[in-house]
């Protein structure tokens, strides 16, 4: 496809989302917008396939086969193969399997190490595996990115870290970071959250071993949709530390010995969510014929538009940005470092510029390739240039710290 | 309300439920069916929760409350009080915590106690926890019932049992294996995967100390919707053993250590899918002022007529029913053995009554207090019996052990 055709082909699916008229959404790195066909496709689930086929929905429409269908619709946007990735439960609990099956590959080491600003919930995991199984089978380091770069991993079972840091947007150096941890006997695994679907982590081509992510953020999968895990070919032999009937070789033998399916399909454990899933299946078919490398060239358009522009404004050209300006260091969103960075953040959002907070001072701008264009970074650059002008900041009802990143 | 409300309001609820016309359907025990509420309700949800307030939805619509609010919803169902129960994740994921939970407040007795033909998932995951934390940690024994009516609970640290058992359709004595094995100093962990939604089984009146289940079979939430966990009051301290951030104490100020929140929300792992969570709980608002006892009478009602019916065809009178005649033993499903049960199966479902198959001779027959009326079983037994004397049964054309229980 020639890069017209990819543009017309951007231009048609960002004409399908609902995103509300007036509204400049920069938040989808935290959750996507709905799109059109997203709705279709659930009211059909939810009306004809349940509605009409009722319990022979699992059989006619392949219900049961969709954390896999769903997984392979994934592969592509992250650089692998059919039979690699599973979309099911959430990034947590696929965390949690993968840091299991790591240390069991990787046995007897047992030091994870993780990014002390890692995103909270994968340190959390760590240290609660940890705790599950006793020091004498893992333990936990959080260190700082610099310190990794100069840790010896030769007692290193296992590598945690984050793709696209959900703070900064700072992207980390996937290919060099795995290598140098691979070469002392480590095992990687990626958290992918803040990459998936704007760039290609190309997990075969750099030999990860594992990677975890979400189908919420620019998946456009909806509130709170599944996640997935990635295990590479290499350890598919590995053990499924929650392994449920979904994961049995023959599901419905009901045999009352545990089997693990052959290949990824070990790594499911119970029933998920058919409308949840039908819900990421559609997010994802919009993608068809989309390449990584239009989607990682139109982010970078539009983030590199979003800095031209503040720096062109005198209220914002001197804006601490905690995002890196270098290409390969960033990742879809601008963090901004903003002394009153929660009025501020209150006062775009009542302009219907839909950005995020983030403790202590962060405002992020999230830049979606598939439905953002210059006129949103326009819009935006001037309502915040306007309210730093102003410094008139709408004082919000209530502080709340919400939203799912 | 009087007996004659409560009918009445059945009568409302079941006029609102899309079963499609002509159809018997007798496997709410597997997948209940649609309800138009439900339908309207994630119609709602997607188009205008999502679709309008996107991001914002977490607070405005307190998506970020979900599993604790349907977890309120299910509480009067299951003698349980608001506070102590999560709808989360799926049943095998929220009996790996229970069961770990278990293990620790039980510690150092180390030993599972699980029924041999309990359903297969709830043995593979007590086996995978067993094999996670090694023979000094955890072992399991799959016993027989009458085995462990014999038992010596005294270095049992959790029996895990399920209420009523999936291809029988018998009911245990909760209170008393309760009983039994507490006064041995055991837990128990009941599975309500086919009683939630048909009975009581009285979590707090029985002193029950963890259950699971899930919400998509009498409970109506839709293929696979999510399970549900339960812990009483008095090990809400125990640790989740998948601590994700949806468990800490405070969630939005990403702490780098964990902090598990007070309670029953500890036990929360990753991000629900808010789309699943609410047609859970639409389907939950459908049992608003119905008593449990008016359920389990209806129930009964029910699954004596089939059994009338049955013993009153010449064509079915003789046949095996694995189902006790006992009401206090009987579930809300009679269990028929038949030599032909696959093609039987397949011949009623070809004349539109919806029943399952289970191996190697089993045919599921499911009675759903909230739909299901007197016509659909005279019109199931009619078929049968026909299909019974005729002998010409349907060839199917291939043979499938599908369908999720």
């Amino acid at each position: 496809m020639t890069v017209a055709d990819q543009a017309r082909l951007l231009a048609d699916i960002r004409a399908g989302f609902d995103i509300p008229p007036g509204k400049v959404y920069l938040d989808g790195n935290s959750l996507g917008p709905l799109h059109g066909s997203v709705k279709a496709h659930v009211l059909a689930v939810v009306g004809e396939q349940w509605g009409t086929d009722l319990i022979a929905g699992w059989n006619t429409h392949q219900w049961i086969d969709l954390p896999v269908v769903v997984g392979d619709q994934l592969a592509p946007l992250l650089g692998a193969q059919p039979g690699e990735v599973l979309c099911c439960d959430n990034l947590s609990i696929n965390l949690f399997k993968a840091l299991a099956a790591a240390l069991e590959i990787n046995a007897p080491r047992r030091r994870i190490v993780t990014e002390a600003t890692h995103f909270p919930t994968d340190n959390y995991i760590a240290d609660g595996l940890a705790r599950l199984l006793g020091p004498n089978r893992c333990y936990v380091d959080a260190l700082s990115l610099e310190q990794i770069a100069q840790l010896d991993f030769s007692d290193v079972a296992v590598l945690s870290l984050s793709h696209v840091d959900f703070k900064t947007g700072e992207r980390r150096d996937l290919p060099s970071l795995t290598a140098q941890a691979q070469s002392a006997g480590a095992l990687v695994v990626w958290d992918l959250a803040h990459s998936a679907g704007v760039m290609n982590p190309g997990l075969n081509d750099h030999h990860v071993d594992m990677a975890v992510g979400c189908t919420y953020k620019f998946l456009n999968g909806g509130p709170g949709s599944p996640g997935f895990l990635y295990v590479a070919p290499r350890h598919q032999y590995a053990t499924n530390a929650i392994p449920g009937w979904m994961g049995h070789a023959d599901r419905f033998a009901f045999e009352s010995a545990y089997r693990p399916a052959k290949g990824m399909g070990r790594f499911l454990t119970g029933t998920q969510s058919v409308i949840a899933m039908a819900a990421a299946s559609a997010a994802l078919a919009l993608f068809d014929g989309i390449s990584v490398d239009t989607l990682r060239q139109r982010s970078l358009q539009l983030s590199d538009a979003f800095i031209a522009a503040l720096a062109a404004h005198p209220a914002t050209r001197d804006l601490a940005c905690l995002t890196p300006l270098q290409h390969e260091q960033r990742g879809s969103q601008v963090s901004l470092r903003l002394s009153d960075g929660f009025p501020i953040s209150q006062a775009l959002i009542a302009r219907d510029i839909i950005v995020d907070f983030r403790e202590p001072d962060i405002v992020r701008f999230g830049f979606a390739p598939l439905f953002n264009l210059e006129s949103d970074i326009d819009r935006a650059v001037s309502a915040l240039a306007d309210i730093l002008a102003s410094r008139v900041y709408t004082e919000p009802q209530f502080r709340t710290r919400t939203t799912v990143t």
